[in-house]
């Protein structure tokens, strides 16, 4: 037998975010490229105290393999406050604790989807929901999406033609990779869409707290009377990502399959990293925690939006995004951002060709940048020589196909 | 569409152990029902240290995101540690970290296995093992084992029938129901079957450093030449199951794919976590831990070996293990495992029905018997109330059928 291996690994490959950060090891390169939070807000000295504390009140229990389901305090912690922030009105047996929300991903994947079946998704998506999807070799019908959200006319369009669609996976806030918010009456439509059709959402919400300017929208979930809406979360963006906290939040007709395949994944995810968590979250405001981190990724994002505006060619356009971490930017019509990278590369700077966000088509002509993970000085640096080699590009381009550059709009 | 779920759904269940310790949790329940280890041993005041210490030198570092292979310097320990144990020759990049070994056999089971893709294993097998591997719907084979490990004839004749064998799969020492450990003989002729017809073999370790008698049998992996054998280990069992520190060892053309899918089912395990384990190892003996768990658990199965041989009524063969946490008892044919427990739980003892370890076949004559996790006095007087309900049920039985029970054989 030559090929080892399951069918499913024809498609499979290594995503092209893990080979840059690689290669963007090196502390001169200025990297836009990855998700990373800003690691000097991980409240590490209060986590040295509350991991201490609850190995010396509770070590064998904190040491002990746990339930499947999760640290029982937490799941209570984790549904008050999404009831506090998301408005939902969770119980806590209605949350299951995840190896970071990207398990969420591949357990939701696992109990929905056969292959062939439809995944409905917004137009880019999150990169991890495709490869955790892909496992199990779904159709992915991409929706347009502006900046309010899905077109949910396109939405509605592809629900009629479609039979099979399993899931409709959406990150309603300050998306990954571009930055977006849905309006209030989208998420409406989305929901009503969805109930009609009988299927399932899958609401992922790892930047939801992270809203630097504006009101916060309500969650699908909490607007949802069917118990069709499943949310995934994560401590990762709003404390620190290392000890991966992640959880989905669903009515128990969902959570119980969940359940089960989670305890064939990898039984439970660490017990002492929630009891940790858990302890945190009962001994310090988590929310003076957001506060200070807020203040940074406003100030970040604020730099690289005038640094873009100032240094950027005309026929570019960018997003700028009222939270989270990314920053959109589209480049002229046949300009590859796959090809920008390795001359940008060559000058210490870094970010992601847009091309992987697409599962069914590509759009090569975009790319995401991260803001939360560089100083000031540096992203100011970066976006200089970022522009600079699109302009060399841009000039090559045009040379060659003698097309004059598009008008300036910006998004 | 009334059903939302997976085809798989439909195989899929909640282990049968798992619904046990629910009822179990009563702390007047003697449980031989679990796997667990005696917390008694966990290095609690050791691992407060070395957590507060990673957290002070390189807390920005713990508590980010990180590779998916795994924190460099543990893959180098385990490396070293596997080789010098186990006998095998593995370089650091042969490690692949997962979020216990439990994630391990997911991670195999999604670059393996298609749909009736055959899986050779012991019979009795791991429950874990099938609960994974049954995500991806496999045919199981189950081959005959005795004392020295599998009925290698039987496996010959096997490989020779099915086509589409993609695994064998075995747990070597100590395994978990049935305690037994195979030969070096019969580990040898495994490894020529499967290397003959191209079949990798997983070598599931958890319990091989848990050996209380005799001297330990070289890994199946020390001896393969080819790369074909894929081992998997953990911390769970000599250190903690907390912290969910599990690990793959293969060649890199196995690990390579393994890292793809690892990335799409949580991105990596905890950071803080790996860096606490990597930190304890460096700081202290965990040869000194095993060997304080050592004496505690031989004491704990040689109490409950004495107490069978005083109690069990004939017809009743048990095996006495040379190491790990579990002993397998073989009830007379015709009594039900499944109908004995709810009439000792009646009783407060618990022990897992040996069914569920039989993948295609069923013999619900069997029972497996969890040594480690009572103290000596409760060994004691669990034995004595399950043997009472075992020897009141034979007496009904007999009654019933009016048949002699089987003359004695121990195992």
């Amino acid at each position: 037998m030559e090929n080892y291996f399951a069918e499913r690994m024809n498609i499979l490959r290594a995503s092209d975010i893990r080979e840059i950060l690689k290669i963007t090891q090196r502390p001169e390169v200025i990297s836009f490229a990855g998700g990373l939070p800003a690691p000097e807000f991980f409240p590490s000295r209060e986590i040295a105290e509350v991991a201490c504390r609850v190995l010396e009140r509770e070590g064998t229990r904190a040491l002990q393999y746990s339930t499947t389901e999760g640290h029982a305090p937490l799941r209570a912690q984790i549904a008050a406050r999404m009831n506090a922030k998301c408005g939902t009105q969770l119980s806590p047996d209605e949350i299951l604790m995840t190896t970071g929300s990207q398990q969420g991903l591949d357990l939701i994947g696992k109990i929905f989807l056969d292959r062939d079946d439809v995944v409905v998704c917004e137009s880019p998506t999150y990169l991890g929901a495709v490869m955790a999807f892909n496992t199990f070799r779904p159709r992915w019908i991409e929706i347009p999406t502006d900046e309010n959200g899905m077109d949910v006319r396109a939405l509605e369009t592809a629900l009629g033609r479609e039979r099979n669609v399993k899931l409709i996976y959406v990150v309603p806030n300050f998306q990954n990779p571009s930055g977006r918010t849905w309006s209030l009456e989208r998420r409406k439509e989305l929901l009503a869409l969805a109930v009609r059709h009988d299927i399932p959402v899958v609401e992922d919400n790892p930047y939801g707290e992270l809203r630097f300017a504006g009101e916060p929208i309500p969650a699908i979930q909490s607007m949802d009377t069917t118990g069709m809406v499943i949310s995934l979360g994560t401590l990762s963006k709003i404390f620190c990502p290392g000890l991966r906290v992640g959880w989905i939040a669903a009515r128990r007709r969902f959570l119980d399959k969940l359940v089960i395949v989670k305890q064939g994944a990898d039984l439970h995810s660490s017990t002492f990293d929630q009891m940790v968590a858990s302890e945190y979250l009962a001994s310090y405001s988590i929310d003076e925690n957001i506060r200070r981190i807020l203040v940074a990724y406003r100030a970040r994002r604020d730099v690289m939006v005038k640094a873009l505006e100032l240094e950027m060619p005309e026929g570019v356009r960018f997003s700028r995004p009222k939270g989270g971490l990314f920053l959109w930017v589209e480049l002229p019509e046949g300009i590859d951002a796959r090809e920008l990278l390795p001359r940008c590369l060559k000058r210490d700077v870094a970010f992601v060709p847009g091309g992987s966000f697409f599962p069914a088509r590509n759009r090569d002509n975009t790319l995401r940048l991260n803001f939360s993970n560089m100083p000031e000085d540096r992203i100011v640096e970066g976006i200089r020589r970022l522009s600079a080699v699109l302009r060399e590009m841009m000039a090559e381009h045009s040379r060659h196909h003698d097309i004059a550059p598009e008008t300036t709009t910006a998004m």
